[in-house]
């Protein structure tokens, strides 16, 4: 669990998606994004104030978050510099790269000697269970996609933010470092050993009040060949009520696989609840929803009511119209 | 690749079962088997000849593999003294204990005196790909069970000796540390990183002669909650032509989940099918391979043709009746 509030660090970000773990914090835990860091070539911006170290510490700042990717997966100087400082500072220091924190010895000589804490969120630091299966109180609603990154995440964040809205008990569930980061725990299920997979999901998604929601944040896709363990993983160790199938319209190819075609939302409607249904025979479908986002308004209009006129499910872009129609189906 | 030929340490094995390591090599890799070493206690017999550290030496004991479980997880001091001497001896040491040999340092040390190797086969110690989904040349069958341990690395030895016995080329590809220490090579898929799964079955089996054929050793069930997303990832990354079914007829409920039911075979065909087809299009089921060894011989005749009759497919008990009818399955 990290510390907040944050610091993010921007560091040379050439342009704004470079950033997209600071963009993650300040659109969905803005009360976690006290201030922002900049290098001198950083082209991103959060719109928040701009902090030296020692104003971000005096503001109250309890850890700094690496908000955007390194080039070519080298810390330069100047980030170990600033990361250093921070540490001095008595700032515990959270990453989601694929180099880590505790890899820069002084970094870590600092971390030590301030006594604060360095983070490298893609590496499990907990013992996790192997799954026993049994259901739990509480209920569950797991995205699953056609493919990898067609905004599982997202989908999962604004329906926990719209259940907020109307008083209801929901959590979103990160299983990736960009969601870790966001809210501040969770699991990195791509970098837990095998056979405790579907034992880290329950130990994520525990006991709770039998109106609570865990929004459970899905990862690559059953019809996905280079992830499908990793979202069998979710289904059976997630046990979820409800499922949301994701979805991205354009895409020509599974991701990163040319010689691979999307499923329909058909086979994944039918796959998923055959694979969920051996842990809950009553789970369902609750929705779907498109990211819509290489579309112009009309033709993302026509795209979603043709999807639901087909598939008879409430279909909608939760980046363009908010993630309310998913939230009345789970209530329904 | 463990070097041959092993010298089998049997331990203080309280009985027969305890050395199925031992047990499994001297079934299917006799020619491993240059002889056993036994303590004092130890009540298993591998029929094999007796030799002190010394003698298996001389006789040209390349790997001394502990064939046997130890007790309550500790390896005691008169295992390790055998070890120790086996090191200084100039064999390699390779074990399948939860408890690594890695963990000992007069072991660690001997070994680096000597110039000799310790291999803990549940260890990872390839950097495997990610799984590209890709065909390959050759050809693949892919064992898959109702449950955990119903005998699919069994029928998966016993069709690799039958298609060599008919001279066709073919190899078991191991996926656990038993097979792998029966057969000296494979993948430690259950402590195989999530990412990394699928990705190191295709390692495993990659491109070969167009009429050969793999023989992969499964690993849980698509249907077991604890471990289904290590069987999906066999089945994606094995991308296998023939799926050979495995069953226990008398287990009451999954392996370690009181309250989960076995599917039928009929639904195990289904999923296994429906997820297999996403990378192969051509699967096929070739056959069924039932655990009888709960039945006696007129019991396990009826169950076995009941079973046939109701699929419609090859069903045999490798074990009672050797796996000749699956190979001429994969044949035809």
């Amino acid at each position: 669990m990290l510390k907040t509030p944050y610091l993010l660090f921007l560091g040379d970000a050439p342009d704004q998606l470079a950033a997209k773990v600071a963009q993650g914090i300040r659109d969905w835990r803005p009360e976690f994004a006290l201030g922002q860091l900049r290098l001198e070539a950083c082209k991103a911006d959060m719109k928040l104030p701009d902090m030296t170290i020692a104003e971000a510490r005096d503001a109250g700042a309890a850890t700094l978050v690496v908000g955007a990717a390194n080039r070519g997966g080298v810390i330069s100087k100047d980030w170990v510099r600033t990361l250093v400082e921070a540490a001095e500072a008595g700032m515990d220091i959270a990453s989601g790269l694929h180099n880590r924190l505790s890899d820069i010895p002084e970094l870590v000589a600092a971390a030590e000697r301030a006594g604060t804490q360095l983070f490298d969120v893609r590496l499990p630091t907990v013992s996790y269970p192997i799954a026993d299966g049994k259901p739990r109180t509480g209920k569950r609603c797991l995205a699953v996609g056609t493919d990898c990154s067609v905004g599982k995440m997202y989908t999962a964040l604004a329906m926990e933010r719209e259940m907020r809205g109307r008083g209801m008990k929901a959590t979103f569930r990160a299983t990736g470092q960009t969601g870790i980061l966001i809210t501040g725990s969770g699991v990195p299920l791509d970098a837990v050993v095998a056979d405790f997979m579907a034992g880290s999901v329950e130990w994520l998604t525990p006991d709770n009040d039998a109106d609570h929601w865990d929004l459970i944040e899905g990862q690559g896709s059953l019809f996905h060949p280079s992830y499908s363990g990793v979202t069998m993983a979710l289904v059976h160790g997630g046990r979820p009520d409800a499922l949301v199938l994701c979805h991205e319209p354009t895409r020509t190819h599974m991701r990163g696989l040319p010689h691979y075609q999307l499923p329909s939302l058909e086979a994944l409607r039918d796959l998923a609840l055959a694979t969920a249904r051996i842990v809950n025979p009553d789970v369902t479908v609750a929705g779907i929803a498109v990211n819509t986002a290489a579309l112009g308004d009309e033709e993302a209009r026509q795209c979603l009511e043709k999807i639901e006129a087909r598939m008879g499910l409430a279909t909608v872009d939760p980046f363009r119209d908010g993630a309310a129609r998913l939230v009345d189906a789970l209530q329904a």
